[in-house]
């Protein structure tokens, strides 16, 4: 599946509802049962190893899957263990930022984050390469572009962020230690657009470079 | 935090209400919103890296917690990729079974599979030895004792699964590749006991061994 070598090796965590175009676009349903409120503490998923899938790589969706929602993100890689930072000395252990693109499969409720959706084989591709810091500069700076097929359908800022990349650090490495390898996504767009089989996806993230992968055509 | 080293490399893999004793004890909610049912297909949840703990380990909870659920549970150890197996086929990846304790704080929805829960450094020590499939026999045949301080907490019987072995496999395989050196827990009990800090656990495997740990006794 993947056709470059991946530029990291530990586990990807993501958070969800991390934006404000997130939580305008919920709106009123976050104030229903259960939990009658938006999440207060940071709402973790994990995308383990045989979800990453490398630049170039044409990623086959699960038997019956007809739709893949494309969400461009951008991965903290880091470079040293973080356990218990605060945000003043969390940037220390950033080894630098990767473009990412984490694929979902369209499911009904907001509130089981089901495995299956977001962790087949594939539904992680990456860039090839991690931008470090000093390069990459504030993310806050960043837009990203999503294009199906050369055509543009999704342009995300990440100017607003409810937490950012320092607050983001200390929150999860409050009781999670973040090994070096370790990939800490800064939240994706709730409804980013869908792709079918056979769609050519690029995602153009400025400063931190491109990438580029597909949506197999055939089943399996 | 451990004291042997780790019997496995890979990452571990849960799953929920797989037991009948779980269902009962579940009972009228599951028929609540938003589901309105018991869940049809493997609801999965991750225990990454970080939640690794050896046979000896002090686990510490994170800061203001005074309890964390302790559930007994077999791990099985995968010894070849299993992609897309069969229930006939699923038992040749099987490199064998491993003692393990799933631990978890105790949070009020079970809707909500939440990362700091059952995600937090050493929510997952493991056993010294990964036990063949050939010594360890049928698990159905196995009863898992767990003790608190030397006293009986809980029993459970791995006769009482509603997924076996290679049905568990050949589900949890048809979206999501499981490595070499992967663990998927074949379920824990809903409800298990709940230990304070200062608690030293063992449970006893039968075929399968032991696992003795403890809780840490100062906050950090």
């Amino acid at each position: 599946m993947t056709s470059k070598p991946l530029p990291l090796a530990g586990t990807v965590y993501g958070v969800v509802m991390n934006d404000r175009v997130s939580v305008a676009r919920l709106g009123a349903a976050a104030a229903e049962a259960p939990y009658k409120g938006a999440p207060r503490a940071p709402v973790l998923y994990i995308k383990p190893a045989n979800t990453l899938a490398a630049e170039g790589a044409a990623v086959r969706l699960p038997q019956g899957e007809a739709r893949v929602e494309v969400a461009a993100t951008v991965g903290i890689v880091f470079g040293a263990p973080a356990a218990r930072r605060t945000p003043a000395d969390a940037l220390e252990t950033v080894a630098g930022y990767l473009l990412v693109a984490d694929l979902s499969l369209p499911h009904a409720s907001y509130y089981r984050p089901a495995i299956r959706e977001k962790c087949f084989d594939g539904a992680c591709p990456v860039a090839a390469r991690v931008v470090p810091v000093a390069e990459a500069g504030t993310l806050a700076h960043l837009t990203l572009h999503t294009f199906f097929d050369g055509l543009p359908v999704a342009e995300r800022t990440l100017a607003d962020l409810l937490r950012d990349v320092p607050q983001l650090i200390a929150d999860v490495s409050e009781f999670m230690t973040l090994h070096t390898g370790d990939v800490l996504l800064v939240g994706v767009e709730y409804q980013s657009p869908q792709a079918a089989p056979g769609t050519k996806v690029r995602i153009d993230g400025g400063a931190l470079g491109a990438l580029a992968f597909s949506i197999a055509e055939e089943a399996r």
